[in-house]
């Protein structure tokens, strides 16, 4: 998590951060745009529905795409298109998760977008500052496996990029399981922005400077290695850093709900009981975890999970994604477990694993935009 | 709040503190100790129950006590009582609250123990050192009023004592109202203990010494000149902190439950509808908030609370200790709260105000041992 911005404008972050691309057999946002002489404006669709493209931060995007198709323009190159830049776009958008889970579906969005743009912009090369004026986080969700976000220096961002620490093949035992958690009642909203985090948490302003570095260097080691003891113990004491910076915001932000902070108890009795790190989370702005796990780990910590938060009976399918052998608890882990279940706590769980980043679909049929420009799906 | 020990043993903070006393009218405990050649060991009544003496804390504060009582004698006090220093002690302890419900019922039990024993072996002067081998916020429940406990340099910790910055008169429109929030399951523990806290949270060391010290000097400010804007402002920030320090601990500590989450959000909607800071929050180590505000705006506040936490039928007296007028509620603020209500979710509120430090009962009325050294109320 990276929250806090130097630069509201530019979305210019106050620290470095590092994030796991998610493989899109579990999670994927597909994006088709197309550009046309015969489009009278800016048109896009997310989920089958027709948005709002004044929305500054699509407009962002879209400003940044076409300024880099006019530099490469006028830098000489002679596969740029020199109509296209007056032609309206069209876009269409779809994830195939749910949107309102908070499964950071605006990276993704943005990502993927960024990446149609250029497509049919004809730009090449990093698209960090399109994806970034969409959505901070966006930026990281260029490149596959792990990557960081670089801070950069500069006033202008142009060394605010990502770049891949290793790539998602480094380390093929590592499972990823979002714990999607019950719809509850709203609690704190965030509407007060990042802007308002860094302009009033003095420890986020303390982490930012004197903590994220070494942070972000030991993590960038523990990846490398792929050791799982020491990025495990980083990934959560993060987590939670972050999250009390949250707190510390005035008015104060809380994204972890009491189902969060049982989840919380449920990792560290799960580690507890065995001794060492097998398990570790992390929360993103919102209450549901992400879980970090080797493979061998997984179906014992998939039955920890069904112990401690029942399913309902008539609720969605609980295990989705990957599949996960199915695993019976011991006696002493159920023990180290305590008896207080809250049934229902959690609705379902994606498995997935590390994944690549955007890739392009060269086949017609899984285009979202027909012939004519518009939604094969309407809404 | 002052999480954080510098030194386990003689429980010296890692930061000053200041506290507000609380009326005995509403929130109140009393103690009874005697001595007597007669009697055969030390021993304890905690509201009517016999408890193990032998606690390593109570044992802390007797040891404190005689060592004091020896010194007096040794210095050549001629009041001393050479005798009563082999004479064993029984003491009996009530409440007036719910000791469970996490009202800081240990402070004030130590402070009033502190004083009980002082009277039996005959110390005077300040107690601030025997209180607070029984709980470290106890020293600040010596005095009335509003309280700083200063942290002090020495090893040996004889300058971590507290002083009463202001008396329980300087204020007298200042009124403090407790929500207690209904029996939850336990989310995190807190028995991994302040030290953890210490030793894992970088935030932690960082507030204490870069954050703190002015913190407490603008808090003494905003007491003396009567600001409860700043006062207010203040109080919530620094909860917040100290809250974020909290979760920022290794495995993370969390007392806020969403209950507490919605009253936050509860203060911070009604001080944006009224376009000032007209109520304040603070939470201690449990889901309680503990709400400051001035007499005038209580009656509304209270209904507020009504209004987002409708009481549950068949629950406890609504609203106890202080009267306070009934109010309706403008549609306009109303509108502000928000309509999604959590029935049930407070218990009760006491309203209370600023109070005095312990008092001398001299009634024997009002003791509660008997001639015979038992408690008049047998378990």
């Amino acid at each position: 998590a990276w929250r806090g911005k130097r630069d509201e404008e530019l979305i210019l972050p106050i620290n470095s951060s590092l994030s796991v691309t998610l493989h899109q057999h579990q999670l994927k946002t597909t994006t088709t745009a197309a550009i046309s002489k015969d489009f009278t404006k800016d048109r896009i669709w997310l989920n089958g529905r027709e948005e709002d493209v004044g929305q500054p931060r699509i407009q962002a995007c879209l400003r940044e795409i076409r300024r880099l198709a006019r530099k490469r323009k006028s830098d000489g190159d002679e596969d740029a298109l020199p109509l296209c830049l007056s032609y309206k776009v069209h876009v269409a958008s779809v994830n195939n998760f749910p949107t309102a889970a908070g499964l950071a579906s605006s990276a993704a969005g943005f990502a993927c977008l960024a990446c149609a743009l250029a497509r049919v912009y004809g730009v090449e090369g990093d698209l960090s500052e399109v994806a970034r004026r969409g959505s901070g986080s966006a930026c990281r969700s260029l490149y596959g496996g792990f990557v960081e976000w670089q801070m950069g220096q500069r006033a202008d961002g142009k060394d605010s990029i990502a770049q891949q620490v290793a790539p998602e093949s480094h380390w093929p035992e590592l499972r990823v399981l979002i714990l999607v958690v019950s719809a509850e009642k709203k609690l704190m909203g965030s509407t007060a922005g990042m802007q308002t985090s860094v302009e009033t948490s003095a420890l986020l302003r303390f982490r930012a400077k004197a903590l994220v570095p070494a942070r972000m260097a030991e993590m960038a080691r523990c990846i490398r290695e792929r050791d799982f003891q020491a990025f495990g113990q980083l990934t959560m004491k993060d987590s939670n850093q972050f999250h009390a910076t949250c707190l510390d915001t005035f008015p104060p932000i809380s994204y972890l709900s009491d189902t969060s902070q049982r989840v919380i108890r449920l990792v560290h009795r799960f580690n507890a009981h065995h001794g060492c790190t097998k398990v570790a989370y992390s929360f993103d702005a919102g209450p549901n975890a992400v879980i970090f796990a080797l493979d061998d780990t997984v179906p014992e910590f998939v039955a920890a999970v069904q112990h401690s938060f029942p399913p309902e009976p008539n609720g969605d399918k609980f295990l989705q994604g990957l599949p996960v052998e199915p695993a019976l608890l011991s006696d002493e882990l159920k023990a180290a477990l305590g008896t207080d279940p809250t049934p229902g706590g959690i609705r379902y769980i994606i498995a997935t694993q590390v994944g690549p980043g955007p890739q392009v679909l060269d086949d017609p049929g899984a285009h979202l935009l027909g012939p004519d420009g518009l939604p094969k799906l309407a809404s």
